[in-house]
């Protein structure tokens, strides 16, 4: 078997829908906006519409070639704009897919061929981001788009339970966030304009199904993927990414460094309906063959301008991380930890000198506002370990990203900021705090943190303790971590464990800020799981694969899915079954305190309908 | 291979010390004062010291026969108060183990048969608590054991690190708790007679290590274990308590219903180095033929004698659910949720009057008092969902729990309070408020709580979150959740799974409360992995054999292990590396400028030692 039909063979593994669900779209103001969304249909004639980031993977009617890339979705609407021109674009070289370009060049990049699109860029002096229509009053398809992706199923609230539970849904807590109780497009404009939410939406991106990333929308979860020197292969990556987004990544982040930069990003962005996100100073030094001394503004401005072209919707750069915080690190437990942090510290230190992120950042800014390229401004001096938590370092760099978003608002760039890292739980709230001072509500995006150190193999845990703490906070997008952290790359499967555990924790974040809606898949599954509806039970899960698996391990029988009881207490003994039993005495025992009032009321009024039979 | 042979083949298996690491005692005042501690060996000659609670089974000079038990640790200490006695106790009936326990009596007692023990009560009108003696101002050699294996290295804390560190690691917010810097056998004493932490310590389970449950000590994990009706076995009982000792379980519940649950018991109190906790009424069904009306007040007694008898350290004792609390759950999404509660609310309703557990609950403390069995006084009315938490039912039930704490513990009976269950973040806090307000600060032993209710497969992951919030708060006990929570009965893996995730809980707790010292050990392993001393890293690891398994899949051979770098980034790309590069440039960058401001120095003060060449 060739590498392309392995990888689609692996790619239909992927493509089946969840199970009772089907991939419905909500139809928007024009005919192409249609936004995806998973009904779940449940025994009892119900049924629970869901956020889906599983993109056209999971609809049975799409016809999808991963050499040919996925389904053209918003060249109209960038086009309609009129404010970009096609253009020839950079002339690729050997050099974009490592030092060892020439010799894969043809071999890879012939897989490749069909996914090559002419690029967009902005008009001259034109600025085509989000952020600058929305700032213009101008509602744009992506941004009607989000507003039905969010809004989902809100109007649910006012329907659905008892008034007390109506009540407790409602009581959330938001931490200082504004959540609506409809969203509407010009909601989602005006957070846009005012910096509080990105659209992510690289105008070469055009396969993007957009989505929005900022406090008072739903807390997202990105996920990261990429080949390294040491294993994987393009293959790998790209199946990765269609397990990720299954598992509910929001974002993707390609984070190669060695061999076949360039092209397993073609592969990545033309396959990908959620947007993606990069580190450009990997690239670039590859470009340099690892030795950050080398790079230079040259270099590093022609490799922003190939990713913004293959349609990178943003771009991590690490331009906080000036010279005099350097030195700040030396006393650290664990120094510099940040991959594009240490890279810089390097170069800074070697030339003496401000790095050319910093120095060349208006110029930056231009780029990105020519494509739509969001910023996600980088942490670099992140903690890498809970005693080098919210220390001096971090939070001199945290202040001056808060400044060059001022810079990058000027310029009408969509920008957010990235947060830690390793953090105790009690050290947690202070990042928020000082991320929102000081970065004027530009949307947080964490990785993690982790709230212990002692927890390799099982560092999804540990942070999705304090992704969960966080989000409820205020962050708007949480960077999983996966099993592998700090000990390897992660495989097919530690993807999805990361995926798991950071849907949990950004969910348990939806719940406790209150935002109107996230708790009806919970009570949903919850009342499944009181009447004994085991399918329905592991369909509304966040993984129905290993619900059913695990429920099967000690009752396989189909019978076992409508029975009264689980292993867990066997069926004498079901607290679920007995509660049932209560609540029918209970209502015989209100209906007969309601009869005994009701006799007392009528002897009281003199009344003789109640007459006991002794008299009678 | 008969069922014994078998047994002690697979509990061979974990009799394994931990890698690098030694099995010492700490010796306190008197000989059989002995308390277990594990030492890490590091590559660079330092050492750690860790609590241990995983008994005898990972010392290699200890002797074990599981048909025989533990070695003895404590008659003398008891038999030295001189207030207890030894007597025939309870003659045995088949029904103890259940309505087949004629038929398995023979083959399953000839098994234990060895493990039988003559019990000890006390003598008529004594009391032989911990919390007795201790408000007597007694200090008993487990209040010394205790408070030798909670200090463990506090004095760490003032010898290592850098002053920032040592800052740092104080700068916890214990939320209210009360931690000092050393712990002494009469602060322990303190703590018990207030009520404030227990200990639980049967007279009759000889072979416990004795350890503490309460806000001011280290937070705790507690396992369930137990057979069921449909699935388990004796063996596969005792395996999983040495199992959850070794991955960290402090306490271990046996949930058995069904068959043989007195002598799975026996198998389990005779071998278990940790406190064991039982919830009675199970048993008690089970003499009944599982009809919760047919409880009695006589039946439940004798089964308290029974297990008090055999070493039970904690019952749990549904004794807060009152008859007018049970209409209370009719309009809940999940009912009551609890086993012992809805057997407790059926047994109510069918009466009309309130449970024997309440209206003898003098009796059941006079019972306690006898043996020292602490009461973990149970939550029946937990919420079993989101919609449900924090319900005038919950929270009517606490209430009768805080009054019937004073009763409890004006007979001198050690005390603790369960808590939930389902519990979004922004609740949580107010569980612990009103536990600490109503319950006089007898310590909070949770279950989770989950956060949310949707992730049936990572219930663990989902409900860690709240144990390490809770924790956080003051809880002094977590009982763990696994992944089979809500689907099945954990096998093996899944209790190590649901431990791992609850030291992580635990962990993330006493780091963030600021017990002094909690974070040496995260402190060394950071430092381990900055300094690419990878066996390091994953023996000061909470599962050092998983850290290793995954760090080997992508590197297996043993070069790699003291190479500078690890597979996520390659060798040229890695972080660390270069960050210990910026450490020395940083560290002659300071040297240049010591020497420069020296040179600046002693020009001002008119100097000439340091000569410019060029004057020279």
């Amino acid at each position: 078997m060739n590498a392309p039909d392995k990888l689609n063979q692996a790619l239909s593994l992927t493509r089946e829908p969840f199970p009772a669900s089907t991939k419905t779209y909500a139809q928007g103001s024009r005919p192409d906006i249609r936004v995806p969304q998973r009904v779940v249909a449940l025994s009892n004639g119900e049924s629970i519409t869901l956020y889906d980031t599983s993109g056209p993977y999971t609809d049975p009617g799409a016809d999808i070639d991963v050499r040919r890339g996925l389904p053209d979705v918003r060249s109209a609407w960038v086009a309609a704009r009129g404010d970009t021109e096609a253009y020839a674009g950079r002339a690729p070289v050997p050099l974009d897919d490592g030092r060892d370009g020439e010799r894969l060049l043809l071999e890879l990049r012939a897989q490749a061929a069909a996914l090559q699109r002419t690029p967009r860029r902005a008009v001259a002096g034109a600025k085509v981001t989000q952020m600058h229509y929305a700032r213009r009053g101008i509602v744009t398809p992506e941004m009607e788009f989000v507003a039905l992706r969010e809004n989902l199923k809100r109007e649910w609230m006012d329907e659905y339970g008892s008034d007390a539970e109506r009540e407790q849904r409602l009581r959330g807590n938001p931490m200082g966030a504004s959540l609506p109780r409809i969203i509407t497009p010009e909601w989602v404009r005006d957070e846009v304009a005012r910096g509080r939410a990105i659209i992510p939406a690289n105008i070469n991106h055009t396969e993007l199904e957009p989505m929005a990333i900022g406090r008072n929308f739903l807390v997202k979860v990105n996920a990261n993927i990429g080949n390294s020197a040491v294993t994987s292969s393009i293959e790998d990556e790209v199946e990765k990414l269609v397990w990720a987004i299954r598992w509910g990544a929001d974002n993707v982040m390609d984070l190669s460094t060695g061999k076949n930069i360039h092209t397993t990003r073609d592969w990545i962005v033309r396959n990908s309906p959620v947007p993606i996100g990069t580190v450009p100073i990997y690239q670039a030094l590859e470009k340099v063959g690892g030795v950050a001394e080398d790079l230079t503004w040259a270099i590093y401005r022609d490799t922003l301008i190939e990713q913004a072209e293959q349609g990178v919707d943003y771009f991590t750069i690490h331009a906080g991380l000036r010279l005099p915080f350097v030195p700040m690190t030396a006393k650290r437990r664990t120094g510099i930890v940040s991959r594009g942090g240490s890279i810089l510290a390097k170069w800074c230190i070697a030339h003496h000198k401000e790095s050319f992120l910093y120095t060349h950042f208006e110029e930056i800014c231009e780029i990105m506002a020519a494509y739509d390229v969001s910023f996600s401004l980088g942490d670099g001096l992140r903690p890498g370990c809970l005693a080098d938590a919210n220390d001096e370092a971090q939070f001199a760099e945290l202040r001056t990203l808060g400044e060059l978003t001022q810079v990058a608002w000027k310029h009408d760039v969509q920008t957010m900021i990235e947060g830690p890292g390793h953090v105790p739980m009690h050290m947690i709230q202070a990042n928020m705090d000082e991320q929102i001072r000081h970065c004027h509500e530009a949307p947080f995006y964490t990785l993690g943190p982790l709230t212990i150190d002692i927890s390799p193999g099982y560092d999804h845990i540990a942070s999705a303790i304090g992704a969960a703490m966080i989000g409820w906070m205020g962050t708007a997008m949480l960077c999983y971590v996966t099993p592998k952290e700090h000990l390897g790359l992660p495989n097919r499967d530690d993807v999805k464990q990361g995926l798991i555990a950071y849907k949990i924790a950004a969910h348990a974040a939806d719940v406790a800020k209150g935002h109107p809606g996230a708790r009806e898949r919970d009570d949903a599954l919850s009342k499944a799981r009181f009447e004994f509806r085991w399918h329905d039970q592991f369909n509304l899960s966040l993984d129905p694969d290993t619900a059913r698996l695990f429920h099967d391990e000690t009752l396989p029988k189909e019978s076992s899915k409508v029975a009264h009881f689980c292993s867990m207490c066997g069926p004498k003994f079901c607290s679920m079954k007995i509660s049932q039993e209560v609540r029918d005495y209970s209502a015989q025992l209100e209906a007969d305190a309601g009869m005994l009032a009701k006799s007392e009321e009528f002897k009281r009024a003199g009344s003789e309908i109640y007459i006991p039979i002794s008299k009678a």
